[in-house]
């Protein structure tokens, strides 16, 4: 790890933070950063990733360290790298310098936390041996993260009020990875006409994130197949008349993530069914984000999403019938079966851990309707929220084919139209969505999402 | 997963293998996949890799899965994708599709796992998860696998035995991964010129694994500070005038690895120092090669490596006295820390799970001398071995500052002569080569790695 010049404002952010803890819990917390996963054997390790609540307070991804928080405070505690780890692994920045670097007010090696672990809050992680050390330092056994119980839930709803906004260093990770991710969509695009493989183009997104020293947030999606939605295949050859969608976004080192889906023409050309359902899906996705501004409802723009598309399809004669009456009985949600976005921050479904302590307002849950069920977040918005706003259209033989909504819709679809946009597959668009006092601002917007554009970008 | 056509050979091979393993042990054999490992929260997972001993004998990455081998019989234990998975991952093949293509005799649900247990060995897995499963269906604590006992004990040498040498569709697979691997290395070295940071070099050689739809086998290592063995980071500018080091090798979908060093000049032409010091690397690295052949002592190659570097560095002025002494005082490791090589298969270390049972023959273990310590393959060499050869040089501040070697070394080392070869900080050649009854074959050969070949690829 380099230490670049200490960053005034960045360790100025992390006390802001922890002050703000400090005024909504009165408990000590201990927040612990977790350890690499191996791969195939134990040396040859994923690339490790920090737990986001430690990263939130520490700013820095150490391995194996923990910080105490309690009143305004941070200790952080991490062992110095051996004098032999130099050989392997280079001269790595002291406790001290780390200590200096995030503003830490004491640093202490590691063994030294076991005795300051008293009454103190945590919020479990997810490698299963550092796991393991919080029960055993707790001397409890700590609820799983997305079931916290007593002082732990106290500390989850505290962070949850902290991180379901952004404050200005957090924004300037964000744009930073949004940024690179717009370059490695349009990198995608420009190198589409001339791949033969879903794996190159997804080779040539990839490339520029890594060019740009960030992660993958998550497992991208580079696929002609874009109705399997969860998609992390890269088998399929282009053929011309395939749509590709891709979804992927880019991370900061210190990770906070980015979250973009575009939908483009192999050739560089939609056809003529294709440019319908894009416009459409553009035009759900564009009323969504019209209608933002903090007070609004997120499910209500879910369910905007679902007028529209259920709207557009009854006039490109796919669905029949008034189309509020179609969201009513989710018509949409055969072709648009997920939900309208979700929180993005340090996660890319932020605090998704947390289950939906954190996506869902205090007193609700998730709908038992198919049109509903999969929305992740469920809150009114607020100036400083980061969401993403992503409607598709997708036709998915495993419900399109299900016997049960077949019968349920065989009325509200003309299935002998359906059958003339045989060549859409999958379309998603996706932005990140950031809620201000005015409205929005869309971090991602330099990203071309019109067809016209697209086809310019491509030729 | 798409499963292409169902291929004899391979099904012949996973039989053939599986014969020769009843014909070591006769107890029964489970072999567990493992699950895939979450990143920040449970959703969001890092790729799947199978366990390098299920895929020997399994040839397919299935997650959750268990074989059992008995008798020359495969039986296979693994969960159908529910019907509401194929709305978000798509229609994955049956389990009776999957048997068919590795060529099961029989396959379970995985719940049926739990009555075949009795008497069987096994090999414990790095996940906890998937380990608490083998212990709690085998009641029994298994040991680490590293360390296993009794039966496991035998199963793992018995595994060794197979694995040690490779079979004909073992090869074709590692010779695809050292056929990527040399496009990814060339695409790197092209690509050098225009790029103004290591990250940016990094994404140019890995997009040619992911556009071959493969992984990287390992953590790339694309460096400036070579010197920094295990350097994972890509922080650095490009200066000119530096050396740029690329351990980089892909992966292919069955796990088969390929593990490729080069050390080229970010302006494409090296300084004389540094040619003097590549010249001196790359004709250990040759004299190497030409030593191997089946019953040669890979301690010995070692040893050969060590005394070219050392009579180089003599002839270079850089080290004073007899090249066989100074080898015998561990000199040549003040610049050579590391051994000459591994063994090369499904991992890049192969079987370095089992720590030091695959590397060593019986009843040899890792000398306690600096020169010989690291080194992780002492073996007689057999026709069907894999293993690279990858001699380096390396000025490693931790070693040449460090008070004892400076004070054991200080009258063999030409300090001041030294100093004038500033400008090579490190140079490692590695190549993946195979032992063959008449001797070699370089899986990795087509790659350049003369000084003048790689200058005109860059020019």
């Amino acid at each position: 790890m380099q230490l670049l010049e200490n960053n005034l404002t960045r360790s100025a952010t992390l006390k802001q933070r922890r002050e703000k803890l400090a005024q909504l819990l009165e408990h000590p917390v201990i927040l612990w950063s977790g350890a690499a996963l191996s791969r195939n054997f134990p040396a040859n390790r994923y690339p490790f990733r920090a737990s986001s609540h430690f990263l939130y307070f520490a700013g820095l991804p150490l391995e194996k360290a923990a910080i105490r928080l309690y009143q305004g405070k941070l200790e952080l505690f991490v062992d110095e790298s051996s004098p032999e780890s130099a050989l392997w692994y280079g001269q790595m920045p002291t406790r001290d310098e780390i200590a200096a670097y995030i503003g830490a007010d004491a640093a202490y090696p590691f063994s030294e936390l076991s005795v300051v672990t008293a009454e103190a809050a945590t919020i479990a992680v997810g490698d299963i041996k550092t796991y393991q050390q919080q029960c055993q330092l707790l001397q409890r056994q700590v609820a799983p993260a997305n079931a916290p119980t007593g002082i732990d839930l106290e500390l989850v709803k505290a962070i949850i009020r902290l991180r379901l906004t952004h404050d200005t260093e957090a924004l300037n990770e964000l744009k930073k990875a949004a940024s690179v991710s717009v370059k490695a969509h349009q990198a995608g695009m420009q190198a589409t006409p001339h791949s033969k493989t879903e794996a190159e183009v997804r080779g040539a997104i990839e490339s520029v994130i890594l060019a740009h020293n960030m992660q993958c947030a998550y497992g991208s999606i580079v696929t002609v197949h874009g109705e399997v939605l969860h998609n992390e295949q890269y088998d399929y050859r282009l053929e011309s008349g395939d749509l590709l969608l891709a979804d992927v976004g880019a991370e900061t080192e210190t990770g906070w993530a980015s979250d973009i889906t575009r939908t483009w023409p192999v050739t560089g050309k939609f056809s003529s069914t294709q440019r319908d359902i894009y416009d459409l899906v553009l035009a759900a996705h564009d009323a969504c984000i019209e209608k933002i501004r903090p007070g609004v409802e997120y499910q209500d723009i879910h369910l905007l999403a679902a007028y529209v598309m259920a709207s557009g399809l009854v006039d490109l004669g796919i669905l029949k019938g008034n189309p509020a009456d179609l969201v009513e009985m989710d018509a949409h949600a055969l072709f648009f079966p997920h939900g309208i976005g979700h929180l993005l921050g340090l996660d890319v479904h932020d605090m998704e851990d947390l289950g939906d302590l954190a996506g869902y307002e205090t007193g609700r849950s998730r709908s038992q309707r198919f049109g509903l069920g999969y929305l992740r977040l469920n809150r009114p918005l607020k100036a400083g929220m980061l969401v993403t706003i992503e409607p598709g259209f997708y036709q998915v033989p495993a419900i399109l084919n299900h016997p049960q909504f077949r019968a349920k819709y065989e009325q509200v679809v003309n299935w002998s139209r359906l059958a003339k946009f045989a060549d859409v597959r999958g379309i998603r668009i996706e932005d990140d969505v950031l809620v201000t006092e005015s409205g929005t601002e869309v971090l991602t917007a330099s990203l071309p999402n019109k067809a016209d554009e697209i086809e310019n970008l491509m030729a």
